[in-house]
């Protein structure tokens, strides 16, 4: 039986092949996600992980569901594998949104599902790191997320010569949009073009914007001139007081696909563009209100970032860590007459908070010592009668590598302080 | 616009209503799983929240598919979310078992999914802890298992007087339905008579027995004799010498309604009795051999913890601590003129890992010096102009109430060390 096509296992350490994916690995990236998003004040919510279909649609129309995990339930609803988080954030803010001081900074990591045509590097799921701000009209909000976004990438090591942030303005693009005589029903269409200007050919590009009334001359002038609007250029100045004004650039090259984008938009990528895009987000000022049907109106911004793209470049960069089990203390049984002493003692270390491995059945002596350098354990235990069958604990350290005959008693003395413990 | 009945947002303290849930809770009970599995010498390990429906229909049979999310998706595969994690765990297995040394002791905090009627406090979905060891024959793996079962239950608080766990032997009662000449094609349905013993009316359970050719007489006074086989009196002596034995007994009144188990099953419920069992396990040594169509023969066992169950017994314990957002410093702008100094000293503290919040946007004194003391901040920090026209940083400890007047490149020799830091 296989795992569908697209998903991911998430194997322990050491993965059985080069394809397989660490868990190990996840959790770096998760804790990296985490860590940072508290240290600029973000706190963590999250929704469930299948919605109405009405959440989606209700923007992005009906061709997104081509694009879904979605399918009736068993009472006959309407429902999708949640594509993306944003609608879920609205949601929950337009239902709570008196409760809680503004501006918020919330984020989550959310696994997010869709149904693609296979490809090299595009799964079906992956888990995306979402944070936004909520409630905050200026510049001084982007430049904040964008601060965020940069801060998160360079906690993995990545610096500015492996990644730049693109901003632009969909304010601009849907300026540009209407003063060219675009017509309101072809607007979403346009983005999209535009969107995917970089991954098509010239003359498909082309084709496609003179069906919308445009000339790709035209739209490639504009991204030429790309006139810093709608306080972009206050965002930069906010960066350069921060320092980071080297990790972005203006360009309107970007717009992002999704309808939503009100203002300013991102996307984050690898310098030498081997990959897909690392983030992207932008300010969708009316969604909140669009999902609450009119009953909240609250300014929003916010970004993602998948673990997939992040994961790929990382290995390429050589900058994802060896991940391996290591333990504190392997307590080995020689003598099976010792075993319920034995028990008694790992207990009272494992109390103590510390790891402990010791065989379940019995082993011979050897195997049980290759075990423990295996795992590496800073302590290696064993009990034994002595010639006047009093039981002695012997304990080698096996860093500095002495060795010492105790009481079990004494076992919990020795080993204090506590040491790193043997989370992987 | 409404989430789905049955599932969970998990919000942000402060919490907007009694019945939200935390997402800060959630957290905590997640580290706590994870922490003791880890001391247990646990690795982590986790598979795709949909796969195929075959993978769940395989052994339960099609019954199981009414309490199902399942749907054919895009590529017309029949296929559905995760009701439990142990057949992606024996798929998993089945696929690299020789990678990994034996006995594998493997965790999981999967969320799972079952589409079942709305009842108080049963929900769609729920987070459970799993955790599995496999290739390991003897009681001793048993004995491990219920360890880690009753020292992750003790890690929230929990004692002997809250809860204790059941044990069972599945291997008992198919002895006692082959001898009393039940049918093998009644077998599923007689565990799922016993499982529900305990939840229907006496008529109800008399009759379903009496259709599988059994009184409720002969099942009861089975149950009271209760004599131990199977090694349930080594797992009791393992236990003890733990000094763990006051957690369990054995009870057959437990049998667990799920097809595969073979062996010992355990069940762990609150002594109250007032809630919905705590988490449940058992030893299944054929499913590895039956997911993989004979491939690969290993015996395994395990058990699951939800975190709805436990959540709502930590609540009524008073256990769940009070959570609440937290930062190091509030750095407060009270002169727009500082802004830029502002954000590059704020980020330089940020660098230095210290969870720091500010004002976007332009603010009233009072109304940031209140967010401060909301947030709980160690350290409110603001710049000012002296007389001379030098900034000087105002930085004042919140918890001596200390304030000093520094140049701005002494704050960081100021804050060291490094406080604990603001997570919740």
């Amino acid at each position: 039986m296989e795992r569908l096509p697209g998903f991911r296992d998430f194997y322990p350490e050491p993965l059985p092949d080069a394809e397989a994916w660490s868990s190990s690995a996840r959790r770096y990236i998760f804790e990296k996600w985490r860590s940072v998003a508290t240290r600029y004040g973000f706190v963590e919510y999250d929704g469930p992980p299948i919605e109405p279909l009405e959440l989606y649609t209700l923007k992005s129309g009906d061709e997104i569901v081509a694009q879904l995990y979605n399918f009736l339930d068993k009472g006959n609803r309407a429902v999708a594998l949640r594509p993306e988080l944003t609608p879920t954030l609205a949601r929950m803010i337009a239902a709570h949104a008196r409760n809680y001081k503004k501006p918020l900074k919330w984020f989550s990591m959310p696994q997010l599902f869709r149904y693609e045509r296979q490809q090299k590097g595009r799964l079906r799921e992956h888990f995306q790191f979402n944070a936004d701000i909520v409630g905050e009209q200026g510049p001084g909000a982007e430049a904040e997320l964008i601060a965020l976004a940069i801060d998160t990438l360079r906690s993995f090591g990545l610096g500015s010569d492996d990644f730049v942030i693109r901003l632009s303005s969909r304010a601009a693009w849907q300026e540009f949009f209407i003063k060219n005589g675009g017509k309101p029903e072809d607007e979403y269409q346009f983005y999209q073009a535009i969107d995917k200007l970089e991954r098509e050919t010239e003359d498909a590009n082309r084709e496609k914007l003179k069906k919308l009334g445009f000339s790709l001359e035209q739209v490639y002038d504009f991204i030429k001139k790309a006139e810093p609007v709608d306080g972009l250029q206050a965002i930069i100045e906010n960066l350069r007081a921060r320092g980071l004004s080297e990790f972005v650039k203006i360009d309107y090259g970007v717009i992002r696909g999704l309808a939503y984008y009100t203002g300013m938009v991102l996307e984050a990528f690898d310098k030498k563009g081997e990959f897909r895009a690392i983030a992207g987000g932008g300010r969708y000022d009316n969604l909140v209100k669009l999902i609450s049907k009119g009953k909240v109106d609250i300014p929003a911004l916010g970004f993602g970032m998948g673990d997939v793209v992040l994961c790929e470049l990382l290995k390429e960069r050589k900058l994802l860590p060896q991940f391996k089990q290591t333990i504190d203390v392997y307590f080995c049984i020689e003598y099976e007459s010792l075993r319920l002493e034995s028990l008694s003692l790992i207990q009272k270390v494992r109390d103590s908070s510390y790891t402990v491995e010791y065989p379940l059945s019995s082993a011979r002596y050897d195997k049980q010592f290759k075990r423990a350098v295996e795992l590496d354990a800073t302590w290696f235990i064993k009990l034994e009668k002595n010639s006047s069958g009093k039981i002695v604990a012997m304990v080698k350290n096996t860093r500095n590598r002495e060795e010492r005959a105790i009481t079990p008693d004494e076992i919990l003395n020795l080993l204090k302080p506590i040491p790193k413990n043997g989370i992987i």
